[in-house]
C-alpha cells in the first residue's frame, strides 16, 4: 500500500473507523443520564446530582470534540483534496463553514 | 395556611416538588442519546450528529439551571434562616460556597 | 460586635469589599486583550492567538463566579432575611430568579 | 487569475486578511472590560456587571470562532495540500490536531 493510498483511507472514513468506540461511550452516557434520574427518584441532594450532570457534560464534551476532529480529518480534508482537483474552491468552503457552525453550536 | 407558613414551604422542598417534570426531561434526554447511538450506528453525516449532540448540551443545560435554582432557593435560603437564627453565619457560608463550586464545575 | 451584626455586615456587602482585587482582574484581563490584538497585529500563529483567548475565558469565568457568589451570599441572603421579616416570599424569589437568570447567561 | 490561484490565495492567508476587522472587534472588547472595571468602580449592581461579562463572553467567543474558522480554512486545508503532494501524512494530521486541541480548550 503506498504512502498516498494512506492519506485516502485516512481521509475517507471519518468517525466510522471509532464506531465502536463512539457506541461504547455513548451507552456510558446513556447510562450516567439513567443514573442521574435515579438520584433525583431518590431525592439525593441537588449538589450531588449537580456533580453528576457535570460529569456528563463533559463526557459529551470528550464525544463532540473526537466527531469535530474526524469531521475534519475526513470531510473538510477530503473537500480540500477534492477542491484542489477540480479547482473549484465550492466544496471545501462548504465543509469549513460546516465545521465552524458545528464549533459555534457547541460554544453557545 | 399563614404567608410565613408559604415561606417555609417553598424553602423546605427543593428540587423534589418538580420531580416528575425533572424524571421526564431526563428521560427524554436519555432517548437523545439512544438516538445519537442510532445515527453512529447508520452511520449518519456526524455533523448532524453534533447538531443533536449540541441539543442534548442545552436540555442538560436547563436541567442544571433548574437544579441550580431550586438550590439556591431552598438550600441556601433555608441556610439564610438557620444563620439568622442561630447567630451563626457558618450554615449559610457552606451553602453558598458548595452552590458556587457547582456553578464553577458547569461554566468548565 | 455580636454575631448577629457580623452575619449583617457579610450580608450587606457584596463585590464591593473586593472591589480592589477585582479591579486588578480586570486590569490584567484588559492586558489580555490588548495582548491579542498586539498578536494579531504581528501575525502570529492562530492556534496561539486562540490559546490566550482561552486564558481570558477563563480569567473572565473566575471573575462571574465571583460576582454570582458575592450576589448569592449578599443580594440572595440579605432578601431573604428580608423576606423572613416581612413574611412576603416575593424578595427572595427576585433574586432567586436573577441570580438563575444570570447563571443561565453564563451557561449560554 | 485562474480559479487555482484564487484557491491558493484563499488558502495561504489565514485571518490576515481580516486583520483590521479582528483588531476592531478586539478594541471594542478591551473597551468593554474598561466598562466592566468602571461598574465595579461605581458599585453598579453585580447581576447588571454579570450581564456585560456575558456580552463580553460572546464577544470573545465569536473572535474564537472565526480565527478557528480561518485557521481550518487556511492551515489545515494548506496542509491537506502539502499532504497531497508529499504523499506524507504527518502535516496535514498536525493541523488536524492542533484545531482539535483548541477547540478542546474553547469549549472547557
Amino acid at each position: 500500500m503506498s504512502e498516498q493510498t494512506v492519506i485516502d483511507e485516512r481521509i475517507d472514513h471519518g468517525y466510522t473507523s471509532d464506531k465502536d468506540a463512539y457506541l461504547r461511550r455513548l451507552k456510558r452516557i446513556e447510562g450516567q443520564v439513567r443514573g442521574i434520574a435515579r438520584m433525583v427518584e431518590e431525592d439525593k441532594y441537588c449538589i450531588d446530582v449537580l456533580t453528576q450532570v457535570s460529569a456528563i457534560n463533559k463526557a459529551l464534551h470528550a464525544v463532540s470534540l473526537g466527531l469535530l476532529e474526524d469531521h475534519i480529518a475526513h470531510c473538510v480534508v477530503g473537500a480540500a483534496n477534492e477542491s484542489r482537483e477540480t479547482g473549484n474552491p465550492q466544496a471545501v468552503q462548504e465543509k469549513v463553514a460546516e465545521a465552524s457552525a458545528a464549533i459555534g453550536r457547541l460554544l453557545r
